[in-house]
Order: C-alpha cells, then sequence, then structure tokens
C-alpha cells in the first residue's frame, strides 16, 4: 500500500497510545513542518510556475491540521510546546541527493514517503485507539494523507517522467524502512521498529 | 494612519502602474514571504503557546492571497517566477534588536509596519489605479491588511506591555520611513521615494 517497503506492526498502537500525548503534541510539529517544507519548495523553485498555487494550498491544508491537533490538544488539557523531533526526517534527509536536478526529485518523493507513512500509521490509529474522539480525527486525516503522497509523487512524475520517479521511489521507500527500524523514542514516525 | 511617521505619494501609484505585472509579481513574492515570516515564529516560539493558532491561520491567509494574485497574473496571461526583491525588508530587517527579548519585540513590530505599509499602498492602488480588476482586488485586501496590523501590534503589547510597544513601534516607525526614502526600483514596498 502506498509504495512503502515495510508495515507498522498493531503494537505499535499500544505505544503509542501509552503516551499518546506525545503524540499527538509531535503530530501538531510534524503539520507545521509539512507547511513550512511546502513553504521551502516555493522559495526553492520560484521558476517552476505549475508548482505554486498547488503548493500553496497544500501548505494551508497542513497548517489548518496543525490548528486541528492543538485544538485536540486544548480539549485534553494539554497546551502546544517545544518537543524534541523523532530522527526520522532528518535521517531520511542525510540519504538523499544534494545536487540538482536529484535532488528536487528526492525531495518530493521524500515528502511522498512521508506522507505515506502518516497515512499508514493514522489508519491503524483510527483502526484500533481506545479514544473514540481521537480516531475520529485520524480517520478524517488519513484521506488527505494519501491524496498528498500521491500528488508529490505525481509532480515528480510531470517532472522526471514516470519509470524514474517509481525507480527511484522504490530506493528511497527501502531506506525509508531501514531508518524506521533504527531505535527511536515513541513519535508518529518511530517507535515500535516495524 | 497606522502609525507610520510617513506617506506614500500620490504620484507613487503612476510609477507602479507603469510597471504593474512587475508590482502584482512583487506582490504575490510578499504575500509567500509573510506566510513564511509566520511560520518563522511559530519555529522560533514553539514555548509561545497562544502564538501557534492565530499565526498558523494569519499564515493560511496570506497563502490565499498568495494564491489570489497568482489568479489574477494569470488571467492578465502573466506566469509566475522569481524577482528581485525590494531592499526594504531586509534593510528594516538590519535595524532591529537581534537579542532576546528585544528580537521578538521588534520582529512582531516590524511585521506590523510592512503590514501598515502595504494597507497604505494598497488603499492608494483601490483608489487611483486605472484597471477596475485589479483595483477591485486590492479594495479586497487593505482590510485584512489593516487587521494584520492591529494583531501584530496586540501580540506586541500582550507580551511586553502596551507603553514599550508604543514607544518601540514609534522608533520603528521612523526607521521605515527612512528605508522608504533609499532609491529603489518599483515594488510594492518601494519606488517613489517619500
Amino acid at each position: 500500500m502506498l509504495d512503502l517497503a515495510s508495515s507498522t506492526p498493531r503494537a505499535w498502537v499500544d505505544e503509542a497510545w501509552a503516551s499518546i500525548d506525545t503524540v499527538l503534541l509531535d503530530h501538531a510539529h510534524c503539520e507545521k513542518k509539512a507547511a513550512s517544507t511546502a513553504l521551502g519548495f516555493l522559495f526553492r523553485y520560484p521558476m517552476d510556475a505549475a508548482l505554486q498555487a498547488p503548493l500553496s494550498a497544500h501548505a494551508r491544508e497542513e497548517l489548518e491540521h496543525f490548528e486541528l491537533v492543538l485544538g485536540l490538544l486544548a480539549k485534553r488539557g494539554k497546551g502546544f510546546g517545544p518537543l524534541q523531533a523523532s530522527p526520522y526526517a532528518a535521517r531520511l534527509h542525510d540519504q538523499l541527493n544534494k545536487v540538482e536536478p536529484a535532488r528536487f526529485l528526492d525531495s518530493l518523493l521524500a515528502c511522498a514517503l512521508i506522507e505515506a507513512r502518516s497515512c499508514e500509521r493514522m489508519k491503524l490509529l483510527a483502526d484500533h485507539l481506545p479514544d473514540a474522539e481521537i480516531r475520529e480525527m485520524y480517520r478524517s486525516l488519513l484521506v488527505t494523507e494519501a491524496r498528498h503522497f500521491h500528488m508529490f509523487v505525481e509532480f515528480a512524475a510531470q517532472r522526471y517522467g514516470l519509470a524514474e520517479t517509481r525507480a527511484r521511489l522504490h530506493v528511497l521507500a527501502e531506506l525509508e524502512a531501514a531508518v524506521l527500524r533504527e531505535p527511536s523514542e515513541i513519535r508518529l514516525h518511530s517507535g515500535f521498529a516495524p
């Protein structure tokens, strides 16, 4: 599903539930980071006119989700605050091509894979968490995450062709799965090693 | 009005009209930059919980405006692309305090003044441009810019008190007016020296 090279085991949900407010806070930070990454593309590639409006709308959607998670945290009596990020995104980023034109392709596909992993884990949370309100939030979000995965893959395919995109996505998916096997504290994109 | 220390003369509109597609393109870049600046606050001050949701919503609004201006450019047959920014924001930024807690105050008030100047110039464009569609767009935007000015001043006052905020706003408004007197190519925040 969604081209991921590994599946998060059901047991990850138990670990997430045991630290659910940390997972929610991390999730809020992830949404903000996703908006910032989308804006980063707009600043790095102003010459790519076709990218501008869709990625701007995408950033707005991520910010809506940020505000949604903030609202849920507030209802649970939890404020927003700093949180040490999972090493996941940085470790994945370390392994990307840093020289254009490969850099842009890798950046788009890394975003696609992060969205795919978010979707996979949100589905687990939506299906198995004991709390109905949090389950419902994840159910409402996971459709969007799947759409975001496809958007980033399509951006890549439009610019690099489908064959090169599929081939590189396969390689990066293996790297993403390897990063997930590195031990780390519980976060939306870390915890129990699949 | 809006605590600005100078008024843009009516003649600036003629200069803007003569390069209107450049001004619109610059305006699009400014909206994107405003969204990015708002996100920057969220990353720099994650411990300031009360700032998060309002600034996230603010960033979304700036991105909506970015997309609005992109749409108008497209209707005029103009694509989006890179543009050398006006030195205005960087020159203003050069003169801000870089050490906390003064840095946060100055950053908020610089945003307030940039919003105020945008509002002042959008009012001129809304009142005097020969093109009805562009006039209408600026009319729709300038109310928001005025609201953004007040939001940033209020953020500052809540954190630094009204007296310190008013005093510093007065000093920075003089610096902003001085920056505008430096000669520069026509942009939303530059051109004809007031």
